[in-house]
């Protein structure tokens, strides 16, 4: 497995594996590997033969007090993950190779970055829709794979491929769980032993929205009241950031007869903001 | 020469291009093609085993009011003329082709976009980024041209290429013009006689610019006071829109002491926005 901490360095190892006639296959990320990131680069390796993961925390979709500074870094355990999967090479560079001087340039997807996370994280589908585009021009990859529990982000990257015809096919894998029900995240070993046991109540919650929309027990608006009830009386360190019933393409609010309804939620607890999703379909 | 109408046909015929070893070179242009254009391809040719010229009048880069259902179309001509020149293919899409769904994306350079053509086209350089980003992933060229008559596109396409690290080198051609000096545009033909005859006056205007700063017989602001007073004399029925004397790279106000400064001008004619600049070394 090769490491390259320069983009000429990877181009040049990706231009081998291509000039051999390998399919390309990438996984971005921001280190720190849990086993949903492990997911995605088995699908890619399932895939595509020669595989590529980025590691780099990307400043530019951090805003202002958060948590940049303090985001899980683990790079050694992260190579060995990587090498021990068949990962043909790793990209991580460090921040001035990717930032050499101020960027002037932004990509931004309207409209699908306004709500849920983009509410409150402003700028952050900016800084990850630039980011990811120059990764994907860096690796050029044939297919890149994305995780769902990042379900708003995947939904702004493939709008971002789609409207760019950047030539590169988007893939997503399902979230990855603890065995009660936590969406895994490289934030979860930042939640004190209180909250840890208080966080699978958002998985809780959201099940039971999906449980009520699926049968058609209820409205989006009864699953949400159901589903906000399970949090604050099960997860009462958690200060509800957004909890939604949205329909999956647009992210705009979902009406009471959509046959697929996104339910969504962000719960910050101290430490850690945690986000998880379930896609319903409702018969 | 094949002409690609859809984006999978010109990647096939791209593709063949690239299979066969050969290299790629691009020229995006909206048509109406000129000795301008022509020397672009001819350039692009010189280095280029396998030219392809995109034939589009982008509508996202035309403002509320201003000539996109008025900009010149000929294609029959375009396509003898890149036909002559050994184009190998020529992409020339309807407008659905480019823009299927309301493009939410969207690519915008700051601050080189601020001035100049920037400041009285609102929205004209995010177009522009947009679509030349668009052109880049759909054709994928080693290397594309551009005319340094859009000094200011150029400098936001060069910035917008490094700062996405999009996998291509940017190259500029000299403005062409006609013997008495007016820059090659495809708006000229749509100037009246007597406007065609004061036309002139801008590059005259820019020329004696330049003449003052290169020889340091005056200041940035005396060499456009001489300007404006050419163009206010000579050309009584255009009305300067900008004329300034910028820093190449960052486009904002020369100081007394560059070394090299951009005069650049834009003047409405009766049905003609004219743009045209020289980029002065001083001693």
């Amino acid at each position: 497995m090769k490491v390259g901490r320069t983009i000429s360095a990877i181009r040049s190892v990706i231009a081998q594996g291509r000039a051999d006639g390998k399919s390309i296959g990438f996984v971005p990320t921001m280190g720190a590997l849990h086993a949903g990131h492990l997911s995605l680069i088995r699908a890619a390796r399932a895939e595509c033969d020669f595989v590529v993961v980025s590691i780099f925390v990307n400043p530019t979709q951090f805003g202002p007090g958060a948590d940049y500074a303090s985001y899980p870094r683990t790079e050694e355990t992260d190579l060995a993950a990587c090498e021990s999967l068949d990962v043909a090479a790793v990209f991580a560079p460090p921040v001035e190779e990717m930032y050499p001087r101020p960027g002037l340039t932004t990509v931004s997807v309207d409209s699908l970055g306004d709500g849920l996370c983009g509410a409150s994280r402003e700028g952050h589908f900016d800084g990850v829709c630039t980011v990811v585009a120059k990764l994907l021009n860096i690796v050029g990859p044939d297919k890149a794979w994305f995780g769902m529990k990042d379900f708003q982000q995947a939904a702004i990257i493939k709008r971002m491929v789609a409207d760019l015809n950047i030539p590169v096919t988007i893939e997503l894998c399902p979230t990855v769980r603890e065995s009660d029900g936590l969406a895994l995240s490289s934030r979860n070993a930042r939640l004190d032993e209180q909250s840890r046991s208080q966080a699978p109540a958002i998985y809780q919650a959201l099940q039971a929205g999906s449980d009520i929309l699926s049968k058609r027990k209820g409205s989006p608006a009864d699953a949400l009241t159901k589903a906000r009830l399970i949090i604050e009386t099960a997860a009462p360190l958690g200060k509800i950031d957004y909890l939604v019933a949205v329909d999956p393409n647009t992210l705009q609010d979902a009406s009471a007869t959509s046959s697929e309804i996104l339910l969504a939620a962000a719960v910050e607890f101290p430490n850690a903001r945690l986000i998880d999703n379930i896609l319903v379909k409702r018969r």
